[in-house]
C-alpha cells in the first residue's frame, strides 16, 4: 500500500473589500467577499513541509485589495483579472479559482447607502494556462408566492401522512448559478436580466411542484438569454403551514401560517442545453 | 437568611406568523416574529410546582395566531391586542409585553414577493391594568457613508495607536427604538417619517463622532416627531479600514477598505425632551 | 420643549484575545472575547463632537491587549484590573464595565488543545471611584434531561390545546449570572461549585415546572454559596416534541422526539437573599 | 436548440430527531439532524408537475422518526437503514444519499445529560440497487497548538508583506470526512480511533505548513485503519496574530495574540491510498 495525494487546494477565504469609487460628490460603492482557491504543484509542502513553490494566503489577500485600486468593473471582470493572474504569475499554479459574493447597497445620498438585504450576487472565475470559466449567480434570494401552487398526485406509503393541495404558500431561498458560454458578456446587463426573468416566473407560472418551478425558472434563462450554457439551483422549500383554528371554533382559508425553520425539503437541479459547450472547470 | 424569588416572567418568544390578506387577485402579506412575556402573581411555580395560575406558553402561541385570523392593522396595533388580552383574561398576569419583529417583503406580483433585506420593524407593547407603553422601532438597518466623517481630538494615552482622520468611511448597523408618548398614534406614517428621518439625519449631518450623529438622529426624529418622548439608539461601529498600498507602490485616497468584523465600536445613548410623560413601564 | 441627552455609554465590544502562558514544554491559554462599556462626562461629543474627554475605543482595545501581557488571572480578576484602569485614568470617565466571555479548551497535549463547546464562562465587572462591583456567569450551557420532568395543572382557556404530560424531556440552553456580595472571592473555586451545583440540582431535583427548577438551581446556589448575593437566570425551553407515530402502527413510550427550534418557551427569573448587599451598579 | 433537465436530487433536510433509550433508570440519549436526498426517475415532475413517481419529502421526515422507533445503531447504521429503504421501497427512487449530523452529550445523571459542543460526527451513506458507500467524517472540530508550528521558505512577489515565522500559533476548525472501504466496520470503534489519530496527530507533528499538517493527519488514518480507502479534510486556518505591544513599550515572545475572524486560509486536501476500492457514488 502506497498512501497517494489526490485533489487538493488552497486559499484565502472570505476577504471582504469595500471599494468606494469618487467621482466628485456623487460616490459609488462595491461591497464584495473574495475567496481565492489555488491548485498546482503543491505536493512538497504537503509532504516535506518545503514551501518554496507556495502563494502564501496572506499574499493572495494582499492582492484582492491592491487589485480593487483599480476600477474594478463588474465582479465577473474582477474574478477574471485575479484569476489570471494566479495562474499567469506563479508556475505552480495550474488552476486559480475566485468567489465572489457581491453585496448591494442602494443609494440614499451622494455619498451615503443602506444595504439592501440579504441577497448576494455571486461569481465564479476559474482559469488555467488554456481556459477561462465564469458562473454567475445569485443567494440567498428569498421569495413567496401566496397562491398558485399545488401540490398532490404523489406517492401515499405506510408512512405518507401529508394531505394533498390545492392552495399552498410557495417561499424559498434561491441559490442559482448559471454556466456563461463564454467570459465574452455584458455582466451587469446578464445579472439584470436572469434575475428578473427568474422572479417573473417564479411569480407567474402556476406551481404544480417545487420541481416544475426550478424547471421553468431555469428555461426561462436558458431560452432568453444565449449567453447562458447551463443553470444550477438549490432551493428549500421554507414551509408556510395553515395553522389549524378550529380548536379556537374559526376557520383559516390559507390567512393564517406559521412559518418553520426545520426540517425544510431540498430541491436541487440542473437544466442545460443540448448545444452548449462542455463545463470543463467551471464547477 | 431568607430566599426571595425577585423579578421574574415567561413566555412564548418567536412565533413566527405570516399572515396573508386576500382581497381578490391581489394578496397582502404580513411577517411577524412575535414574543410574549407575562409576570404577575407566579411564585407558586417556582416555589412548589403549582402552575394553577399559569397561563402555558403554548396557548400563548395559539393565542398569537388565533388573533392573527382578524384584521391586523400595524404591528403597534396587533401588540397592544395581544397585550390587554393577557392582562384583562387572566387574574394572575399583572403585566404583559408584546415584542415584535416584522420583515418586510416587496411586492414582484399581485401575490408573489421578494423579501426585502435584514432590516426589522420592531414593536414592544406593555400592558398592564393601568396602562399601556408602546414603543417602536427598528433593526439591523445598515447605514454606509463613504466621507463626511471625521473623528479627532480625543484623548491620547500610552496605550493610544489610532491616527487621526479627517476622512474616513462611518458605518453602522442601527438598532433605534423609540418610545411613544401615547399610544394614539398613526403607527404606519409615524414609522415611516422616523425612519426617514433617521436616514436623512445620518446621510446629511457632518459627523465628528459616532456619538454626534447617534444624537442628532435622535435628536431630528424628536423635534420633527411629537408623539416620540425618547429615542433609545445602539449603533455598531463597523469599522473600514482603509488599506496601506504603499508596500505595493500604490497610494490609497480612502477608496479601498478593509470591512472588519470584529471586535467594533459600540455607542449607546438615549435621548429625550423635558416634557416627556414619565417611562413608566415602557422599557 | 428641549432635547436632553440621557443616558449612554460606548466602548470597544469584543476584542478577542488569546493569551498563551508558557512554563517550560507545558503552556496554558486563555481565551476571553472581552468588551468594554464607558460612562461619564461624554455629552460634548454628543453635542459638540468635541472629543476631548473621550478615550477611543480603540484605545480601549489596546489596553485589553497590554493587560494581557501581564498575567491574567481568573477572568473576574482580568476584568476588574481592566475596569479600574479606566475609572482611574481618566477624569471624564465615571463609570467602566467590562464584560468577558471566557471559551474553554481542553488540553490533549502539553501544547495543543481542543475547543471545549459552546459553553462560555461569564464576567461582568462595573467600576466608579466609589466601588466595584462583580457578576458571574456561564452561558451557552445546554441541558437536557430526559425524564423527571412533568407539566400539569395548568390554566385552560379557550386557546389552550396542550395536552397535560406526567413526563415529558426538559432541556434548555442555560444563561445564568450571579451577583457576587464583594470582590473579595476566590473566583476559580466559586465557578467550579456554582457550575456543579446548577448541573447536579437541574439533572436530580424532579420538575414540576421550568419555573420550579430555575428557583431550585438559584436556590441551591444561594445557600451553598456565601459570596453570592443574587441569581439571574434566563432559560430558553428547548421543546422536544414526542412524535406521533400512531399513524404508522407504531406507539411511542417517550423516546422518539422531534426537536423543535423556535417558536421556544422563555424563562426568566430572579432569585435574591434577604441579607443581600443592594446591587448598586452591578448590572 | 433544446432544453435538457440535468443532474438533479431533492428530499428533507435537517430532520432534528433525538432519540431516548431507557433500560430501567439509566437513559441513553442520541440526538441526530438527518437529511434525505433522492435522485432517480423525476423527469415528470420537472416537466409537467406530474408527481406520481414523487416521494414527499414529508414522507421522508416522517420515515427518519418511524426508523429511529428502533434500536438507531451507531449513525452509520441508521443512515445505511433508511438509505436502502427508500432505493429498496420506491422503483422511481435510484439512489438515495443519507447525512447525518449527530451531536454528542456527556452524562451528568442517569437521565441527564449537558451538550458537549459544536463537534459533530458526520455519516454520508449513499445507496442504488448495486451499492452501499459509507463516508464517516467530523465536524467543527476546533483544535489550536500554541507553538510547534513554522511558515517560511515561501514565494515572496509585489504582494508579499507577510514575515517568515518559525513560531506560531496554528488553529483549525476540522472537517474531515473519510471513505470506508465496504459497510462492514465496526463503526464506533473505528471512529473513536479516527478522531484520536487525529487529534494525536495534529497535537505532536512538528508543522512547517498547514498542509503538512493535513496530510500527516490523514496519513495517520490510513496507515493505522485498513478500513479507510480516503481521507477529505477542509481546514481553515483560524489566524491569530501577535499583538504588537511595542508601542507600549513591551515585547510579545508568542503569548498575546488577537484572534481573527475573517479572511481566513482555507487547505482542502484528498489523501488515499492505491489499492483502495474506486469511489463511485460515495461522494
Amino acid at each position: 500500500m502506497t498512501i497517494v495525494l489526490g485533489d487538493n487546494q488552497y486559499g484565502k477565504a472570505e476577504t471582504h473589500v469595500v471599494r468606494v469609487t469618487k467621482n466628485g460628490a456623487r460616490h459609488e460603492i462595491k461591497d464584495l467577499n473574495v475567496s481565492v482557491a489555488l491548485a498546482g504543484d503543491f505536493a512538497d509542502t504537503h509532504l516535506t513541509g518545503d514551501n518554496s513553490k507556495v502563494v502564501p494566503t496572506d499574499t493572495q489577500k494582499n492582492t484582492v485589495f491592491a487589485f480593487a485600486r483599480e476600477p474594478m468593473g463588474e465582479v465577473e471582470d474582477f474574478g477574471i483579472r485575479l484569476a489570471r493572474h494566479f495562474v499567469s504569475e506563479f508556475a505552480s499554479v495550474y488552476r486559480a479559482r475566485v468567489s465572489i459574493e457581491e453585496h448591494s447597497w442602494q443609494r440614499i445620498h451622494d455619498h451615503a447607502f443602506v444595504r439592501a438585504g440579504a441577497e448576494k450576487r455571486l461569481a465564479t472565475v476559474t482559469c488555467t494556462d488554456d481556459g477561462t470559466w465564469v458562473v454567475g449567480g445569485v443567494g440567498d434570494l428569498v421569495v413567496l408566492k401566496s397562491t398558485g401552487s399545488e401540490f398532490h398526485g404523489y406517492i401515499k406509503d405506510r408512512y405518507t401522512t401529508l394531505p394533498e393541495t390545492r392552495d399552498r404558500i410557495m417561499a424559498t431561498s434561491l441559490a442559482a448559478r448559471w454556466r456563461f458560454c463564454d467570459a465574452q458578456v455584458d455582466w451587469a446587463k446578464s445579472f439584470a436580466e436572469i434575475r428578473r426573468l427568474l422572479l417573473d416566473t417564479f411569480a407567474t407560472q402556476h406551481s404544480l411542484s417545487l420541481q416544475q418551478t426550478l424547471y421553468a425558472m431555469s428555461t426561462a434563462v436558458l431560452e432568453a438569454r444565449p449567453e447562458v450554457a447551463e443553470v444550477r439551483m438549490s432551493m428549500p422549500n421554507k414551509h408556510h403551514f395553515a395553522v389549524d383554528l378550529t380548536p379556537f371554533g374559526m376557520d383559516n382559508a390559507n390567512e393564517v401560517f406559521y412559518a418553520s425553520d426545520r426540517p425544510y425539503g431540498l430541491i436541487e437541479g440542473t437544466v442545460t442545453r443540448d448545444d452548449a459547450p462542455e463545463p470543463g472547470l467551471a464547477w
